[in-house]
């Protein structure tokens, strides 16, 4: 590897892609390393839902503002990639109906439809016969939905490599199949760049975008290290399969409970997921598949019949307070995290990029910098 | 192709190879012709069960007593494929455990613990304790279970390549990738060859062996034909999943209601399997799976947490008694078939092998052959 980049990306995830393509784009000179091939894991396995309404609608959180920043920038965003990379994300603003299976579920979502009117999110409320006008396919049992029209999908692995490429193209060192087995520090604890099997890379500033690895690259260094315990991110495991859509197909993302149906534009409809603490395991079990595949026919009944085609798992990066952790490590020097977007890793990542061009460059950032700092943990890491 | 065969078989599935083992060990010159790759239908779907007790024990039927003949010569058989064709099928007599789920079930199957002694089977009730003391992992609400030590299973794939590799090395011409359009006949209706792609292959004799393709093959041809009506085969298809099995793993079949768990000596566990008359539709769809994740753990709880390996379907070739026929061609000179194996086709390969190489060579064939025939469904072709 040829001068030393200003800034060492670890990890090809969508979240690192888009911090490469987001430093790169303000000019700075960047690495991405990625140990494996691109969009290799979470972000790979994820079904690509931009739903931030879901996540935080009630309380209006952080995560609800990120992510609504995410969706008015998609159009611009996925734009500019495809002219830059080559390569279409498939964004779809397909709509979500989340929909609701008994009384309770309809009044709490009829609430949220007329919640917040101020936030723009067009939510509406469909009664059953309007729902089955909107869906034909939605079983008869379900009560109703709350429309939701300006949230949608993209195929996350095509985004995750369309911001690589988007960087490429704008000067960036893109190298896949390199893996940081360790920080390099000087005595100081400073960090001052990431080991190799082809060597040291010294770099002004690391940030790891590793997803549940994070934790143990932040911590694989000498004396004065953060420890890996250190890094609040738990791997929560999500499996995930794909039939083939019946005809007609769905039009909008069906959503009932913890399951929902993604209809991708390659004729599969995406059925996800669980969420399961079970560490480092990313199996596919026979338990998670069968409570995806008793899930779906229950919103959708034609799905009994559809075609089997896959399934996987991926393992989401999740911190306590499921927001993710953005920004400088605290009492590290030269290191900075961009890791932890538990089920929004896809929808946040843009954001991400666009925060830790903005640290990084002393520039305005977004709101929910604040809320995403890694410093609500407290300052873990100390120098020797 | 050169010199004419005596004996065109029809088919590289486990019987089409077995016949042409068969014949190729009496000394006939034979050719086996299969349109994709050997096992890619039926064959290379099913579970390898050899079971012969399950289908037929009550009524002491023609299946069974074939079962039985198979089971009886596996060993010799096995041994003597393998040195021919350096495959080894993988036959293991693992014995199978039905299982009772209920007491209705507990008294059925205690019955025929105890019936026709006289055949040897070496049935055996266990009880509760007894079957948890032989098979920890089964659920603790199964009643008891009717051990069946003689059977057990192969890898069925492996069996059908071991009869081929056998035959080709003991004369045999095997062609792989080569489909038969249609019969040739002559001006008198008699069966004289196949059409290839590559031409005409005149032959003495035809045996079809092509599971649910039989039928459209004895019609596919001009005049005089038998139609593709006359031969009263159905597809009947079956979904079937492989898990990662646990450790320890199962030591027998275990088999509860439709669903049976067949532990494979490559670290897996076999579960089947649906059956569906949908035509030849061959795909795995949710509800098929869907059925059999459910069921699997109700017999082995362990089930639920082991990885998803993968899924697959087959079309079991079934005529209205679920016994095969194999035999001459009623009204059709030249034309043999030898299909219908429903759920029996890797049980009954070696034996329908040696019927036809019996009939072929005006030997004596096993008293199943009778019960096999397909003239039991009358003469439906006719000469022009």
């Amino acid at each position: 590897m040829s001068a030393a980049p200003d800034v060492l990306v670890v990890g090809g995830g969508v979240v690192g892609s888009a911090v490469a393509w987001w430093l790169a784009r303000e000019g700075v000179s960047v690495t991405l390393l990625e140990r494996g091939e691109l969009a290799a894991g979470a972000s790979g396995a994820a079904a690509g839902m931009l739903a931030p309404i879901g996540e935080d609608a009630g309380r209006g959180g952080p995560l609800l503002h990120a992510g609504l920043r995410a969706l008015a920038g998609m159009d611009a965003l996925c734009e500019e990639l495809r002219e830059r990379s080559g390569i279409d994300p498939e964004w779809r603003r397909s709509g979500i109906l989340r929909v609701a299976r008994d009384d309770a579920e309809a009044a709490r979502l009829q609430a949220q439809a007329s919640a917040r009117p101020e936030l723009g999110l067009e939510l509406g409320w469909l009664d059953g016969a309007a729902l089955r006008a909107e869906e034909p396919l939605v079983a008869l049992g379900v009560r109703g939905a709350l429309l939701s029209p300006r949230e949608g999908h993209v195929r996350s692995p095509l985004l995750a490599r369309a911001f690589a490429r988007a960087a490429a193209s704008l000067g960036a060192r893109v190298e896949t199949g390199v893996a940081v087995r360790a920080l390099v520090r000087d005595a100081g604890g400073v960090v001052r760049g990431a080991r190799t099997a082809a060597g040291d890379l010294p770099a002004g500033l690391v940030v790891l975008c590793a997803g549940v690895w994070t934790g143990a690259l932040a911590g694989a260094a000498g004396a004065g290290e953060a420890s890996d315990r250190a890094l609040p991110i738990e791997p929560v495991r999500g499996q995930i399969l794909s039939l083939d859509a019946p005809l007609p197909t769905l039009r909008s993302i069906v959503w009932g409970g913890s399951t929902y149906l993604v209809p991708k534009g390659d004729g599969t409809i995406v059925v996800g997921a669980t969420e399961e603490r079970v560490g480092f395991d990313c199996r596919v079990t026979a338990a998670g598949l069968r409570g995806l595949l008793d899930a779906a026919p229950r919103l959708v009944p034609a799905l009994a019949g559809c075609t089997f085609r896959g399934a996987w798992a991926g393992l989401r990066p999740s911190a306590p307070d499921h927001l993710p952790l953005v920004g400088a490590w605290p009492g590290t020097i030269g290191l900075f995290v961009a890791a932890g977007h538990h089920r929004n890793g896809v929808l946040l990542a843009s954001v991400t990029g666009e925060i830790v061009a903005g640290l990084v460059l002393g520039k305005d950032v977004p709101p929910c910098a604040r809320d995403f700092a890694p410093a609500r943990f407290g300052p873990t890491g100390s120098a020797a």
